[in-house]
């Protein structure tokens, strides 16, 4: 999507791949929202530890990473010998799948990229496949979201506002978003709506990275507290609500996402205002049976005991070089700890419909329409 | 209640006032929870500005000290003549009445005081008035406590994990607190309980202050993100809510109260968890006929953009003296706004009871026990 860059607004993808000088080009995430700064892998290793050290994060563009890392370590190999050329490819599947041990995207970006490169008769062939692969599992990905947005696109009506919570954008995906998809869609289409951004404590990824890339694309918008949707709900400030999703159940239409999810879709449904979830496809479970039994990661304390941003006293950190990062601060009392879980349980009965790339689904439908989900063309949905 | 200092538990009230120095002493509030602190204001202009300048906070907390000072500015006063004596009074009430002009309790607090110095004949006889007004004041707002506390001790059972909202605690009043008193005293009776914090973004006044009085009281308790209850209310970890109130309406039961309280009880509800509102019977308003008439005040945006908190880097602002305090840090990317209402209303039926030191009400109840709330001795409740 577009960043405004000293006044100019140009486009850029998450993640892209620059075959001449085979590197992995990664927007440093770790840097929004303060400063925009592509940074290029030079090689697989260093693509793998782009992933493991969240340069970049999300499930599809993760997903793009690591199938252009395989290809990135594929181009850099040098000789014919088929045999040697597979232990190498091994070796960098190994790496890059254990940059991120727990995500699934990963693996299935690279198990297509391998699918792919096993027609090529030749080393030389394989790289060119492995390339031509990786390239269409991003382009893929970006499909993908530009569906949701056209399926999405009618949810949202000229003066609507939209709550959205944590960051289901372009910055998780290799462009355009889930949640954000159909928002972008609808500025397409010259309509006109405000968007609530939850900051989404703890780790503020709706302060941080939805309010950038909202910004960034002219979408009116403004943060506001977690706490603060209710009150908003209650006094008719919000006509739609349209979050992402980590793991949706394909046999109950569950969906498990950011902590807060789920208060959002209770509020939603006291105050009779649709709640959808934006998915790729890549996100159906088939094979789980309850939402309950979806694991629920707790998380460091330190992320709600404190919070990471910039130290605006001119006088002390920003003038430091090293400190035009983000900061630690501790805002919690000293001796008091913190329980941190990740992500909840929103029930189906909560959710007015799935926005998936083959259309507005009622999640208890997920399952009947599991072959045209399966026939949207995401290959490596397991089913 | 206790602080813990150099290792040992110490008694304190949030506001006491020194006789022989002529000085009110307060906890200075915006060093915690880094830094526990007592500071006496030397007289009572200077009163006033720690109310304004916010070293104390908090509805019951700064009607004793708008008391104390106002007895402070009494004993100030060499001379006899009750004229000029009067007019002196008039200046310093005026003044600590302009100290946070839009709260309520210092004025009630130094028209008690007022009242009860007209009945003395002699300035000294007024001065020694004034001082015992000031100290019934206070006693009287920690005697309240006390029986919210006696009143709502029932509610807490053994093994109870009990979530609460912002801070309602003794920081906010004399002594003891309101949403806490219940648990203060299932602690004195050697119950065994565990308490979640909402942090309570954006002033986080649940982490700082709420966190910082349960663990001086050595009292279980964890922190959590405001988008964390619902989840572990689903999960059938959360048994009880108290929170506090900010206004109660006595016709309708309504509850005005920090911004995400609205949502817990929508929570508390759907998962037939009992949620309590903890209130002196100062906060009871008994004229307004619907909460939606409540103003709701729109705050700062920086609030929600940033957060304060204690730099954590040694290498940088810890090391300068000025920075043991605590810094703003800028979260929220840097072109974007926020919108920041400080309080939601949630209505009676949400509500399972309402702690007075008169009872465990219904919250629809509050009216028909409108006179056993006016003899509960709260003097200047407006009737």
């Amino acid at each position: 999507m577009n960043v405004a860059i000293r006044g100019r607004s140009r486009h850029f993808r998450t993640v892209t791949f620059d075959h001449a000088r085979n590197v992995v080009l990664l927007i440093e995430q770790r840097l929004l929202p303060h400063e925009f700064k592509i940074v290029a892998t030079q090689n697989f290793r260093a693509t793998a530890a782009a992933i493991t050290d969240m340069v970049v994060r999300g499930a599809g563009a993760i997903g793009a990473t690591a199938a252009y890392g395989l290809a990135q370590g594929a181009l850099a190999f040098h000789g014919r010998d088929l045999n040697k050329f597979s232990a190498h490819i091994e070796t960098v599947y190994q790496i890059l799948k254990n940059a991120r041990p727990t995500a699934v995207d990963p693996v299935n970006a690279m198990n297509d990229v391998r699918a792919a490169m096993r027609t090529g008769k030749t080393v030389a062939e394989q790289q060119l496949l492995a390339l031509a692969a990786a390239e269409e599992f991003a382009n893929e990905n970006v499909r993908h979201c530009e569906e949701i947005g056209r399926r999405g696109v009618k949810l949202i009506r000229n003066g609507m506002k939209i709550l959205t919570h944590c960051n289901a954008g372009w910055l998780a995906f290799v462009d355009v978003g889930t949640a954000t998809a159909p928002m972008y869609a609808a500025q397409a289409q010259g309509k006109i709506f405000h968007v609530f951004c939850d900051e989404t404590r703890p780790r503020s990824q709706g302060a941080i990275l939805t309010a950038w890339e909202l910004a960034q694309q002219k979408i009116s918008h403004q943060i506001i507290a977690d706490n603060a949707a209710g009150h908003l709900m209650q006094r008719g400030e919000i006509d739609l609500v349209i979050v992402g999703s980590d793991r949706t159940l394909g046999r109950t239409g569950e969906v498990a996402n950011k902590i807060g999810t789920y208060t959002k879709a209770v509020l939603a449904k006291r105050h009779k205002i649709p709640f959808y979830v934006a998915i790729p496809v890549s996100t159906i479970d088939w094979n789980l049976k309850r939402g309950f039994d979806i694991p629920i990661e707790e998380r460091n304390e330190e992320e709600v005991l404190g919070a990471w941003g910039m130290v605006s006293n001119p006088q002390s950190a920003i003038r430091n070089p090293q400190l035009v990062r983000r900061e630690y601060v501790r805002v919690a009392s000293p001796t008091s700890g913190a329980r941190n879980p990740g992500f909840d349980v929103t029930p189906a009965e909560l959710i007015t419909g799935i926005i998936t790339p083959a259309g507005v689904f009622k999640p208890q439908e997920l399952w009947k329409r599991r072959r045209e989900l399966g026939f949207a063309g995401w290959k490596s949905y397991p089913m």
